[in-house]
């Protein structure tokens, strides 16, 4: 974004800078969402009912014993950090929206109000094969309607600015055609194997968080 | 709201644009109170405590007997979506308010914030007539509210702007109207079946949100 | 408010709109509380877990069972409501604030958040004194801090805008001091008759929501 | 805060009060998880179940017994009221941001999310040496984190306003390794003793909140 800023910025007047109301509010119903969406995933770790006369050492068992949910936790945190990088990307190139916008936006908010529910699922019985899929799929509902919004909003640069380069409009449709095909692909493996579909969701959500470090470039990913 | 906007646009100046705080921080209650709403509605969506020794097979079936919730959630979201748009959409067009509307307000936050209680009441207890009224009823205080909200504002254009068209104000209320009626007949529908008064509630909704797109005609619908 | 709104709106500048990010973060971190604070009274709403046998007429008794949990969920919310107004009043006079006013708002905050611990109390256990009695604790929290903060902000004018006139300071700080009168002397009569308590507590509120609509006047009560 | 206010005032302009659209949404997602976690906090203060015919005497023990929940409940609101007024301090400050402040500030949020678990794991578990420890470890991320922050956009004042000056940097990085140092020895001495660890938490957390009141010098503290 760094890249991007310091241009906009010579162009920038009380126009680009102020939002109407109207955009504003998606964003901030938006944002409400991602916010409360984050905080609920901590409900899910929590220890179970322990008699009174447990030892120190039962104690410290139990604490480790919560180590699936807070592992995807994490997981689930990272997919909504990038999942709102994103949106608020895509969002920043919006001028206009209009009745489907408003729709895909609520399709996809119903997306990131369901994580807390497939984390709990597969944090809870991450032993069966169904939860992993299940939480592949809520990742693959995310990148899904990300990339269904992207191409609505730029077909034809329909609702975005139009001096957006053709180059940025293919680069962050590639990128979720790769998440999209990923998820996909976790879903199939959760039927094989819920661990490794587990696991490959996390390298692919921790390495888009992180080759953009490596190349000391800060451009946003998904 | 694509044919409004461009229209708008053209007389848009910094007055326009920018809100005063104290119509911004009514607006931002709301959006918290709906996108907390949107969010907690998934704490209903969750499995019974389960024994460890669960097959897979027991598992599978203890996910699908959750449907009535699921469907419940999706179509709590769906009014919400709608009741947001719908909310946003009026709030466009107040310039003024005062106390009756703050009130007015609160009282459909109070609907909002009842929802996730009444999804859970008729997702855990679909099979009485009383669980189906109550979310019935819930719809209605929504849209009910909505037309004493979109009535005292436009009443003699008490807190709407001046140029707003007698038509717009009336196509609103009538599609007001016409909510409340269908939800009203949901409630004595519940009464006789309660499945037929959730299966009305969804096509009413469902078709409201669809409706626009087949038109190709980007209004809001209510 | 409408008599106010007017008046401001002649001086209106792009200053009077726009408000500096620092106010505007302590106006949405406190809506955020209010918004999340409302909506979670709501989840101390709900029908105790119920064998599957149970007859329809069993249902409709554990709904009505449910009515004084339905009870404390208005008032808790005609309370916030009406808290937030104020709060919303205030800031909207704040041109400036300070370490002690932030803090004075956290302390405020921290009431609002406690309120659905002392709803529920009250909801569950409404035949005991204690509950009732912190029930009204709570409200008088609410008011006291709220008049502190008044007292504070309006003292030779150190953070509101210089043109406020002292009638207008006056009366809000006499209604302060009423509203935490009359929450005292709700904590003393809970220690005699919990359901007066309750009582006084309600009547209070709601002839503060509805004697401005009498009066066909339209200024915040406290 | 108010010493620094009215400098700024001077040279205020359009552009210093309106932030563009993204500096305000990352701000939006920070307040709305700050302001979820602090109202969560609350959910763990809550009764056991209780038999109905329970004495009003064990009523008010039971109600007393709650005392550790209600303390660390104090002391977690204490925490991210302050955590809150740094995060939105340093946020004034910062005219830039790229890939790398978004994901430290989620990970900064992270913590906050993780707030409402270790506040209930020690107001449930007070005695045992892990939970204290893993409490204090969350204060530590907090302040470490914060900490990260600060370096990273003030090296080279990276994305900070060229006017700020050397000894504001200085002395804010001065008061989060000052904390950070604290929550590490909280770590440590939770393992000797809990109750001590939380006492050491409590003062540091109180006088830091408490000291500018005394100075009567109204700066921001960490």
């Amino acid at each position: 974004m760094e890249k991007r800023k310091p241009k906009r910025s010579l162009k920038m007047s009380v126009f680009d800078a102020v939002q109407t109301p109207a955009e504003r509010r998606i964003e901030a119903l938006s944002d409400g969402v991602f916010a409360v969406g984050m905080t609920l995933l901590v409900l899910d770790i929590k220890l179970p009912t322990m008699p009174n006369e447990i030892s120190s050492h039962e104690f410290i068992h139990a604490i480790f014993a919560l180590w699936p949910h807070f592992g995807v936790f994490v997981l689930s945190f990272v997919i909504l950090a990038r999942a709102w990088e994103v949106h608020h990307y895509i969002f920043d190139y919006l001028v206009r929206y209009d009745h489907t916008l408003v729709y895909l936006n609520m399709l996809y908010l119903m997306a990131v109000a369901l994580l807390p529910f497939s984390t709990s699922l597969v944090g809870t019985h991450s032993n069966f094969e169904i939860s992993a899929a299940i939480y592949a799929a809520n990742f693959l509902a995310l990148s899904g309607i990300t990339l269904l919004i992207w191409n609505y909003a730029t077909r034809d640069r329909r609702l975005v600015r139009g001096d957006i380069q053709p180059e940025l409009i293919a680069w962050l449709k590639k990128r979720l055609v790769l998440s999209t095909v990923i998820n996909c692909a976790a879903i199939l493996i959760a039927l094989i194997s819920p661990p490794l579909c587990i696991l490959l969701l996390l390298i692919y959500q921790l390495s888009m968080v992180i080759i953009p470090f490596l190349r000391k470039n800060s451009s946003v990913a998904e």
